[in-house]
Order: C-alpha cells, then structure tokens, then sequence
C-alpha cells in the first residue's frame, strides 16, 4: 500500500482527497491535518462515523506522498525537506503552477522561497504531461479553470488552427471554488439567485492558461478570461470563443478531439447528434451537472459558418477533475498503477 | 385611462404585463386572453384573488393598446385589424424585429403575412429609439438577450471603438426565459445543478443584435452569441468581450458610458470602485439579482489593458426591461405619460 | 405626508422598509441610518442609483414615526425617548412583543430596560389586534414564524377546535431569515443542497406563538415548533399540524377560514379544487413563491378524515408579511390610511 | 460473479442502480432495459462514453437477479416468471410492500396479479428485516419516505415508547423523488424558489410506514404524514413528531439509538453536542447533504422537555439508502455478500 498524507484536510480539496482515497484500494492514507484541533465530521459531515482522526500539521510523519491542500505559500516552504526524504508532493495549490518566476511573484505577491524546485515540477494534466508526471517528484496540480481550459482547448493549439491572440473564456464556477471562508458573495441570500462576476481582469488561472497552451502552440498566446460565480454547489463549465484560421466544420472538429483524446479514459469528447427529439431533448453539449464528483471531463463544441467562430464547452468538477481527484491520477502515475484507480466511478444523475 | 387589452395572459410575459398594468395609475387592463378556459390564479398563483377574468381571444373588444404575449407568428396576422382600428400594437414576440424579409422567414421558418408592418414597426429599446416609439403604432418589443446586449454595446458602437467583427456575447439565463411549457432541461432534477448551453450557433436573437447594433455602427456587425440556462429562475447576464481600436481605460469607459446613459432613469451605469473591503467584498460589477422583477439594466465593464480586452456585463431581467417591462415603458411613450410611471419600484433584496 | 425614518437600513428588514415607503404615496421618508459609514447600494445593490444617503443613528432628527430594524435589545433603549417626543415606533425586532417579562427575560438573556411601555405595544398583526394598532403609540411587529403560524390557526384556536395541547409545526425558513450576518450555515455551497434544521427546541418565536394563540384560545396553548432553513432566499411555508376535537370536513373549515378572513386584503385562503389536472397540475396548496416579496399570507389546509388529522399550510415572506410589509400595514393603521397603501403590489411569477 | 438485469434502466431509479452496481465488484450486470430505442447516455449522461447497451424487455436473457424499476403495477406481472427460474427479484417500485390486499388494491387503484407471493415478499430494510431478506425470493424494496420515517421512528415503538396515535411525520423531498416525468411541479421555473405540499392526505407511504412501525409494535400505529417537495435535487428529510410516554431526555434517547443502531453499518445516530461555535457553527442535527448519493442514512434528534415533545429527524437519498442503493444492499444479503460491498463510499462535500 502507498502511504499518503494529507496537509489540509479541513477544507473542500483536502476533504475531497481524503474522501476517494479512503476508498483508493491501493492507499492508505495514514494521517491528515488540520490546525483546528477539531474532528472531521466538524467540517465535513458526509464523513461522520468514519472516525478518521485529523492531527496537527507538526505531528505529521513520513510517507511516501503528500497531498498539500493548503493556501498558496504554504507548498514551498515544505518542498525542500518533503523532497530531501523522498516523500512526493502533489500540491493543489498554485506554488508550482508558474515556469516565470517574476510572473508567480507579481501575480501572488509572494517571494517564492524554493524557485529551484519549480522547474523540476511537473504540471498535473496526465492528457498532456503524462511522461513527466511519472518521473516527476513534485506535481502542480492545476487550477480548476486552468484544466477545463486547457483540456477544451489543447486539440486546437497544438495544430495551430486558431487566433491564438483572440481566445476568449468565460468560466462559470460552483460555489465550491470560493472554499470554506465565509464571504459576502457565498452568502445564500446574495448568490442564491445571482450571478457574480469577480476578479475579472488578470485572474490568477489566466497565467497557466497561457503558459501551457503556448507550450502547445510553441509560441505566445493570449487569453482573455472572464470567471463568475453561479448558484450551484460544485463544477465548471468553460466556454471557449475561438476564431479558426481556417474553415473547418463541426463534424470534422469533433473527429480531430476524439482523435485527440482516444485513449483517454477521463476526457470524453461530446459527440450527440444536433437534432431535436420531441419527448426529451438531445441537446449536444456537455452538462456540468454529469461530471459533478468525478475525474472525468466532457468537452463539447459546435461552429458557426456563416461567422468563423468556434466555441469549445469543456465542464469539470473544481474538486474533481479540476482538483484532488486530478491529483489522485497523478499519485497513480507516480506510483505506476493504473491510471484509473479509485476514480472509475461515474456521477450522479440527476445531481 | 388608457385602455389595454392583453393576449396570452397565461404564459409569463402576458402574466407579467397583466401584473404591472394591474397597478399602473393611467392604464385600465379590460381584458385578458387565454383559450384555455382555466381561471388566472391556475396560472399564475400570485394572483391569486385579484378576481382578474381571462376571456377567449375571439371575445376582447377594442382597446387603445394590447400587448401580444403569444407564440411568434400570431401577432402578424392580428396586425392589420388593430391597425386600422387605431389600436397600439405592443408585440411581445418576434414578428417585428427584424427588417429583413429573408433573414426573418428563414430565421423563423414562417411566411411573414403583413412584411408592409414591419417596416413602419419601431424596435422598443426606448434608450435608443425613443422618437420612432412615440409616433409607432407597432412595437417589436425585443428579445431579452437582444436588449442586454445592445444596451451593453451600444456606447462602444456608436463611437466605433471596437472590432465589430469580432464581438462574442455569452448569454446567461434564468429559466423563466424558457416559457411555460414543459421540457426536460428544464426539469428540476436535471437544471437544478446544471449549466446548460443551447442554440448555440445561430440563435434568433443574433440578428436583432447584429442589426440593431449595425443600425449604430453604420456598418456590418459580427456577434458570436452563445446562450446557456443557469439554475435561477428570472434575470439574464450578458457578458460581452471585445476589443478595442485604440487605448483606453476602465475609468475612461465608465465616464464615457455614463455620458451616454445620463438621461435615462432605467439604464444605470455600475461605477464601484474596484477594491475590496475585509468584511463586505464590495464587488464592482452588476448583479442580476439587483434588477429582478425590475425595469432596470445594471452595465458594468473592466478592461484589461495587457491584453487589450474588454468585457462589458449587462444584466435585466427577461420579463423585465428584456420584456414585458419594457413593453410597458413603450407603452409609456405611446401615450405621453412619464416614461416611468407604473415601473418606478426597486427590485427586491435579497432576491 | 408622514414623515418617517429607519434604524437599521443597512440590514434585509430595514433595507426592505426603505425599499416599499420609498414609493409609499403618503409617506416620506426622512432619513435612514447605518454606523458603516458605507453608501446605499454597498449594502442594496437593487437600489443603485437611488442616491438615497445613509447617516449615523446618532443624526436622526425627529418625525413621525420610526421603523426600527436593529438586533433585539437595542429598540427598549430608544423607546422611552420617542416615546415622550410623540413619535410611533414600529420595532421590526422583539423588544416588545412577549407580555410576560420573566419569559423575555430568559428568552432573550438580557435584562429589559422599560417595561412599562411593554404592556402598552400591540403586537403587530392587524387581522387580529386591528383597534388595538391604531391607537399604539409602539407597534411590536411579530416574528416571521409567529405571523405565519398565528395566522394559519386563528380561526381553529378562537373556536375551540383543536387539541391545544398537541400542536405542531414545521416552520420552513429561506435563507433571507438568517439576515445579513455571514455563517456556515448559509455559506452556499453548504446549503445549496442542503436542508438544516435549527434552533430546534424552544425556539424565541414559540412564545410568541403560544402567547398569542393563548389569548385567541382563552387558555394556555403549548406549541412544539421546529424550524429549518431551506435553499430559498425569500419565504416561509408553516406546516401546521393540529387534532380537531369534533369532526369536520375539508371543505367545511375551508368555509370557516374564508369567512373568518373575509373582509381581509392580505389574507387569501387557498381554496383549490384537489382534482389533479393532466396538463397543469392544479394543486390545492399555497406555495410560497406566489407571495415572495409582498404582503400577502396564502393559507390551505386539508383534513384527513380516517386519522383525524388536519394540517394547515400559512405563506409569507418573512421581510413581507412576516416583516417590513406587515410594518407598513401597521403604519397605515397609525395614520389612518387605508390599510393597504403602497402594499397592494401582487408578487413576481415566476419567483 | 452475480449476473444482474436491470428492467426500467432509463428511470431515475433504474439508473442509479445500473451505475452502482457498474462498479460493484461481485456483480456483472448482464442487461438493462429501456422501451425507448434509445441510447443510455441519452438519459443519463453521467454515464456518457460507458458504451452499455440498452436492451428491449423482451431480449431480457434470464440471470441471477433483477432489479425492477418499472411504475408500480409492472413487477406483479413479471414476478411468477422469474421466481418460477429461480431469478431473485429486487423491486423498486411499490408491488410486494403491502401486506394488506385490500389496502394495496385500494390505495394503488388496481387488482394485484400475484396475490400470493406478496406474503413471502421481504420488506427491504435490513436493519430491521435482515434474516428474511436472506431467505427471500422477492424483496420489497420500501418507499424513501417509509424509509427515513421507519429507520427514524423504529427505536421508539419497539419500546413502547411514544403515543402512537400522534404521530406527525413532514417527509421534505428533493425533486428527483418526482421522478423522470415531466410535470409543471418541477417545472423550474415554478419549483426553483419554492416550496410545494402535494398529496396530503393519504401518501401512499402512510400505509407502509404505518405497517412497519405497527409491526415493532405489535398494535395499530397512526401515522400523519405530510410530504412536500423542496428545490434540491436529492435527498429526504425526515421530521418525526411524537409525544413521549414518559419522561427521556435528549442524552438518554440518543444513547438509546446508538445502541439500537449499533452494528449497522449505514445508520449513524447523530449525536454532536448542541452548543454553538463561534466561528463554524455545530449544528447537532443531521444535513440532508451529507448522505446524498450514498446509502446512508443519518439520524437526530432533539426533546422539550418542557412541552414534552420529541422530535426525531432522519435524512437519507432517495435513490440511495431510500431506493436503489438499499435495493444493493438488500442485494448482497441475498448472495451472502458483505452487506456493505460496492457501497461504502461517502457523500460528497460540498455536494
């Protein structure tokens, strides 16, 4: 059994961590924290009766793998020592997301105490970095938006099929991305009803957005991000506005991302028919609500001819695909299982 | 009084009119249709001992105004007969939007039966068509994405500061904007905690935008539009990307936009500033909850100066200034009264 | 017109006075307070534009009646000064509303500051203490659960009717009834889904219930109410459960509520045949979303005649008719008003 | 392996089933039915990219157990087959619950087919029936509400403990207890902010519950069960009323449950203390959220002893521990399975 830790086990992605590896048939999870000096089921009640004890960060000892679900800054003051042990890292925080090191500092107004070991850091989307996640002793888990994005985005990049200066997102997120802190805008009574934009010049995620389709596209790329909030509890969808360069058509872009993603167990390429039924409508774009508690991603997309413009719908779940259990595919390939383990499961429906 | 007679009561939009005309101090609604046969309060249970009677359509008399909340396609061939009779047409559906012959009947898949209306028809954004509304005997009351995004965009067009080429609008709404009848995406077990795109290439309300902003740029206009229902009820955002021509600022925009909209009571400019406060986030753009049930659209925009991006939001509600609201402001203008008599009340809060 | 002022504007009670007097045709209203030092619209975003000031507590000038929307406790401390200045108080909290002082005492965990005006304030429900209103010069406006209750089971209580030693109700609360105050509780993505009972024995608004029905009753009347928070912003549904002491029919105590509630604007008694019907189910029970944002309480019932048991079903909206709205009636009844001025507005459909 | 067939597999509960068992590692489902034509995903799109096959009923081969979760009144007609091929029959409609012919007959409105199997048919609540669901040959599957009311109310009658003439039970129900037919009820529009009372008098469930508690009993029990519908998708809350025999207190009762509930793997008595927390607040009574999606059940409870009055809260999910994953359960009975295999995972949080 693979011995893991997890650092932040009180908030929404540690607990989620916590939630699927308990059930992961080849880890044991062997210890998580919390400062708090409360019990679990204080913070997340769907574990009450589990009896799984939170200890303090301090009587932490070593495993073979840590899952750091705590706030940005935190990640790399650990690095150092967690890796001198050989005990891996998979942070769910944004500390080794960035390759520009002015770039992280300026953006998280942070001195990043340990830059060394950002380069090595492998960044966490199996569908594109999967050999260097393998090898890799620290893994940066991407951001949510940042994996819808980039998923729904990556087959076009890297064949250079678009204006990769005119990429438009809007990303509309759960309310479990805001976290556990307590704020105004995820007060029922304001958001029940509501739709709220925030941070809508330079968010955060736009960097690694940038970051890793100018990987693909080997060259520079603009992304004009948009997020809001909307009063659902968990997931994203991402709608990705592109110009392609040339005429291309639906059926012929659907066939180039199910080639794309062939082998890929967790990204599904939404490939319905267009036409109406009377009794229950086929609608042929992704539905948040089906991805919701899982790993898995669907991408979506449809083209309008008369205009040249492409839109891409990829939806995740913040705390699945785009969080921990994107993190527990990375421990898998860490520690050569197969990919897939502990997180086959399909979502509810309805959700 | 001004007497108004209202078709189709039992849908939302001519419930609503029904509802706001009900308190309006110069207007005396003396009918209502529905061919059901069922009582109102079967319909709309808010009105529950209002007493208010539905007849037959074939039943109203003649009025000085109706409202037509029916299916597109009734009002034309209802037109001519209340024309002549000097009765004012306020069309709650499409079958006057639009000026283009062809572009309607195929948009519509219909023969339109009186094109010679639809020209001397005045498109009921009051914002910009005040004097044509005045002298009209039709109003084609607009389509909700369609108001959202022309009041959105309007500033910027008339003064050529962006690529009208390159305009796309992500279009949320409250499921209300789905009408009464029953089908499986609006279904609660299934958009209860969904996003849900739909008509994504070529949606209806495109060409009312495409035109009406085309009217004000003095030029072809090209608008990506992709709609999505959220699980609220009433309200739409429209998140509008663009990009400008020149330079410009976040501030500079907002100064411009509230030049433009300074003698309007209904159209509000959201100037916040952008800094956060600890306890109460002090959010610098609208929100839809703040103006539903209203006649109010909240526009707020950032601009993001790296990246030479810019996104307008603008929010209302879809039986709101997107609709029978609005129709009711026309209706205003029709007869000389205060433009915002019977519209003045703040929405509610929370909402 | 009569000049009035409110305490407390920054909150949902108080904002939602501002809101309704700021179009009440016969009042005025001279200033609002909050000690934020914050604008308007930082607190109500649904009245942006309004430019209506806010100023410290400590600058209200005299008028003629204030509405007081501060926590509990703060109300006893100003009365006795607005009192002697001839102003009417309408307490929006619970300083006044309990006639056993022994009981607020320990209810409320404060010791009272003027008793004597106590006795003197009548409790705000009009259907029920219309003469004693008029001539108050302090107004204790109920609990949201205690207008709904008393409501539903006045005219059961004041006839005898029931076991009063075997009452129970289930008080369905939206998130609006939380108030301002952030908390776990009403953080979205925990009770987005979610449905929490609260506060579950003894809750403050029991006492009020069994004072009030008490009286009705002419003897002592024991109330076992258990209150929930449900993923609504606005409304109440109170689902009273009640054993009659002789038999009696559906349709017969339909008749008795609607003749005890005859003469009354704002209460409807939901009389709806409990046939289903195939296309639009015609149900038989008040729902809640039909009197949100108004002052309208929708009460139904049905009895089940093998059991003999009978529920009753009360919907208000807590800042409506169980709040702010109910204020308004209230001040109305004061200055000699008809009673429902600036409050006959029926609610929003859909909701 | 054991061979499952699923009939009903497009439903809400056939569904829910299908994919549970998809993962449970003793059982192979050979089929699953659907008279629709279509494709699975089109259905549930949660199991988009699953490639299983919908077969029609009649291409059903015979295997080791079925699941039926066809409208009630279908798995009469099909149970003499099947228990004749030695087939074990887990019916998740309402067919065997009833052990009162005339009752049945009555309260579904038809006559029953196999009259005589219904006497050897196990109600499927293992906590309570165990040793007869291992021996059955068809299993009961009890509706959610009976569920949560029986799990909830079962300490209690066993020992004589509550007047069981006055029970009160208000059964809150997420919307996918409507199942997949479209009605105006959970139109979204109508339901999304609201609170809707249905069948009142005389659920269906009564009868059950009603049967089972009388059962633990050993007398006649009356249940007054009111059932309303809430806008969350999943999940069932419970509120339980009853009026204690003699004197308990919350303590004692709770030690009375735990002890009752002991061994069970899947009913956690809810036992937090009652006092507040300043900055993340213990409510001690059981979330709804917190069991959504699983197969467990969660119970609370809360005593005045003032007015003398229990209140009993149990929550569960409707397609879970009150439906297909109880069905599971019941499933690994049969085969002498551990009881909790394939259903172990806890809920999601935040759900």
């Amino acid at each position: 059994m693979i011995e893991v830790g997890i650092y932040g086990a009180s908030g929404y992605m540690g607990g989620e961590a916590l939630r699927v590896l308990n059930e992961h048939p080849e880890v044991k999870v062997v210890w998580s924290t919390s400062r708090s000096g409360k019990p679990l089921e204080y913070f997340h009640r769907n574990m009450y009766g589990s009896n799984i004890p939170l200890i303090k960060p301090e009587e932490a000892s070593s495993c073979d793998a840590v899952f750091i679900g705590l706030p940005t800054g935190n990640a790399m003051n650990m690095a150092q020592d967690l890796v001198k042990i050989g005990t891996k890292i998979i942070d769910l925080g944004a500390d080794f997301r960035l390759k520009d090191r002015e770039v992280w500092e300026r953006v998280y107004g942070k001195t990043h105490s340990c830059w060394d070991l950002v380069d090595e850091a492998a960044y966490g989307i199996p569908e594109l970095h999967r050999e260097s996640i393998r090898k890799a002793r620290i893994i940066a888990n991407p951001g949510c938006f940042s994996s819808a994005s980039i998923l729904g985005l990556a087959p076009l990049l890297i064949e250079d099929m678009i204006d990769e200066e005119k990429i438009v997102i809007d990303g509309l997120s759960g309310t479990a991305g805001a976290g556990t802190e307590l704020d105004i805008t995820m007060h029922h009574p304001e958001i029940g009803n509501n739709l709220v934009p925030y941070n809508v010049v330079d968010h955060r995620h736009t960097y690694e957005i940038e970051q890793e389709l100018g990987l693909l596209a080997r060259k520079s790329v603009t992304v004009n991000f948009t997020p809001a909030y909307v009063p659902i509890t968990r997931g994203i969808l991402a709608i990705c506005h592109c110009f392609p360069k040339e005429e291309v058509s639906r059926s012929e872009l659907l066939e180039r991302y199910k080639l794309f993603y062939r082998d890929e167990y967790f990204v599904k390429v939404f490939d319905m028919p267009k036409e109406a039924d009377a009794t229950w409508q086929y609608l042929p774009y992704p539905w948040v609500a089906a991805v919701s508690g899982t790993n898995f991603c669907h991408i979506g997309l449809d083209f309008d001819e008369k205009r040249n413009h492409l839109v891409v719908f990829s939806v995740l779940d913040s705390l699945g695909k785009g969080g921990s259990h994107a993190g527990i595919q990375n421990l898998n390939l860490l520690f050569n299982l197969e990919e897939n383990t502990g997180l086959k499961r399909y979502g509810l429906h309805p959700y």
